[in-house]
């Protein structure tokens, strides 16, 4: 943790995948590909890959991921990550949460005017995974989707 | 979750930001960025944010993190969300893991050959969360960082 390494760091900043453990993938699979419109770019039925502007997002069993990371699963429903998706106005704010909830999600926190200026809430999908909904006025979302802080 | 809510669709397919909840935000900072080499990028001391490829990357206190999204934390190391550094070469998964246990991650599971056709080890944070570091020859990273399926 010395400051020195700093000049020999050689993990590039990025994230490539985010999986989420599900208990049953077809379940999952109809809340993202049925209920939010994702398409599945991949052709293995044991796991479903979502092509994301500069990332890719992952189903695959929480079983199976656990194993994986050589982590024993307590089962746990929040480990402290959160995952958001930014919108362009406060109005899709409220239609994706909107959307989401009709195709299965809870909403854990109703969208709403936040101290940073912005608008969101939070909703979980079927295993519990939350994501925010925000609209955040000071950056930006291009054209392919990509977010930037400026 | 009825096929026909497919034409309506409003989310489109992106994640804007994962937050990484942590307990003490200056012990976080100091691996990311002493550590693994990551550069903040707002002026905010209490929030850290890292431009990625398309995407966002955030410190946050857990505790503060756990009130914004609704959610009663139990403390809980792992809900079953993985994320995923893709690299060029295998080597360069011994050398990221190595570096980043020297900045304070534990290894959870060595390097080692997957039954996919990759090579790849998870560690952890200093909060717990985990991280595999991954060659996948099957995908692309582009120059800019950014990950394809294709």
């Amino acid at each position: 943790m010395s400051a020195g390494r700093i000049n020999v760091a050689r993990m590039e900043q990025r994230l490539s995948l985010v999986t989420l453990g599900v208990s049953e993938l077809e379940r999952a699979r109809a809340f993202y590909e049925n209920g939010l419109g994702f398409v599945k770019v991949n052709d293995e039925p044991e796991v479903a890959f979502y092509q994301l502007p500069g990332i890719v997002l992952a189903l695959w069993t929480r079983a199976e991921l656990a194993i994986d990371a050589g982590i024993a699963d307590t089962g746990a429903r929040f480990s402290g990550i959160t995952l958001a998706h930014n919108v362009r106005s406060r109005r899709q704010v409220d239609e994706v949460i909107g959307e989401a909830a009709a195709a299965g999600a809870t909403v854990l926190r109703a969208p709403e005017a936040t101290e940073w200026g912005g608008y969101s809430g939070y909703l979980a999908d079927p295993d519990g995974h939350p994501w925010e909904i925000a609209h955040n006025p000071f950056w930006t979302i291009h054209p392919d989707g990509s977010t930037t802080v400026h």
